[in-house]
């Protein structure tokens, strides 16, 4: 059974969004009475069948809603985008593949990419969350510079780390608690955070976070720590 | 510095291989007297000088050799290619950077992808491991027909794990031994294991395993696995 993103689900009719419509009619080629699976990003899942089909609004009517309880572990991974975007991607997709919670693209010092398309990115996200049969999509937020991001914290998190390279004070992934817990990890560029960076997030009191005895790339940094995370889910 | 490999690192002169002298003469164009790190793949790491520079044959003085001892566990995963090699591919970089040791690619009876060019699987693999500065190469084995692969199993396993979606009994990643263990870890095609595979693996005795809620691709299976391996290294 396909799956489709409706942000209001509900008793009764949903009328699935203009993207998700063209995607049933004209990718997918839905007929009427065909089953379908609505997912809000929010928890609430539904199944139903095709009751409209039209490329600009789909119709579907529900039989059945479920609502699933959030992970108790909430996971907000800020990450340089990579230069090749591809990997960038490939991160978007394997972090929400293992479940993570919020993600937010950091422009920094060392940054080679310094744009991005969030809506490129928003799909990936998307197509990961359904893939995984998934009833949460994680929240992306718009690139962010490295210190508007640590001024606007307003989430209260439990732990909050810098995956950093240079020297400093670090614990072991393997060391932090991953159950019930709100956790931020910063995950720099190619060039790693520079020193004012890594000082900024220390008075803002994160602790530095080593990822292990070999090095990683960006990306594989970030697939580790959302892994890291879902062995506790 | 950049990386080469050499099978044969001991003190004095080493002679780079042919790929390896090509790389470094014509594409990184280095110069006589410029430093250089060697790796065997199987822990030797040292660090010299160009002697000689050739497009066939590089020499490096040797100037430094560091053996570093082999991780405690060992990790061997079997896994069927998937229908995109990218996939594929970026399973096995990642799992190198994470510290895999083995890779067997596994032909099952739901494979989509039935044949797989090994010379550039192994190139992936050798870029990894430069890249994440790990003196360990990891073995990749031929594509090998799932029969064969139980049937020619002659190393000694502590563990034996098929992940496996179908019923069965099954034990959860996060409750298994990860330090100082021998694993051995089969993960199948997009159309998962067949039940005649799965019960061949559970003759054998493999036990079924399970790698969170929500569905993985084929590739973040393997990459879940290996994570999960070095947060215990």
């Amino acid at each position: 059974m396909d799956t489709f993103y409706c942000s209001e689900i509900k008793v009764g009719l949903c009328h699935l969004p203009e993207g998700e419509s063209h995607h049933a009619a004209r990718v997918l080629r839905k007929r009427q009475g065909q089953s379908a699976r609505l997912i809000d990003g929010n928890g609430m899942v539904a199944t139903g069948t095709f009751e409209e089909i039209h490329k600009k609004n789909c119709v579907v009517r529900i039989q059945n809603i479920t609502n699933h309880p959030p992970n108790k572990s909430f996971l907000h991974i800020a990450i340089a985008p990579t230069k090749n975007l591809d990997r960038t991607e490939w991160f978007l997709e394997k972090s929400t593949e293992l479940g993570i919670q919020q993600i937010t693209p950091i422009l920094c010092k060392h940054s080679e990419r310094k744009v991005v398309r969030k809506d490129r990115l928003q799909k990936v996200i998307m197509a990961a969350t359904k893939q995984s049969m998934s009833a949460f999509l994680p929240t992306l937020d718009d690139l962010t510079p490295f210190a508007h991001l640590l001024d606007g914290l307003t989430t209260k998190y439990d732990q909050r780390f810098i995956a950093y390279c240079g020297d400093g004070p670090t614990i072991d992934i393997s060391a932090i608690p991953k159950h019930d817990t709100k956790t931020i990890v910063l995950i720099g560029p190619e060039g790693d955070f520079s020193k004012e960076e890594y000082q900024l997030a220390l008075d803002k009191g994160f602790v530095g976070l080593t990822l292990g005895k070999s090095r990683l790339r960006t990306e594989t940094a970030g697939i580790y720590v959302a892994a890291a995370f879902r062995t506790a889910q």
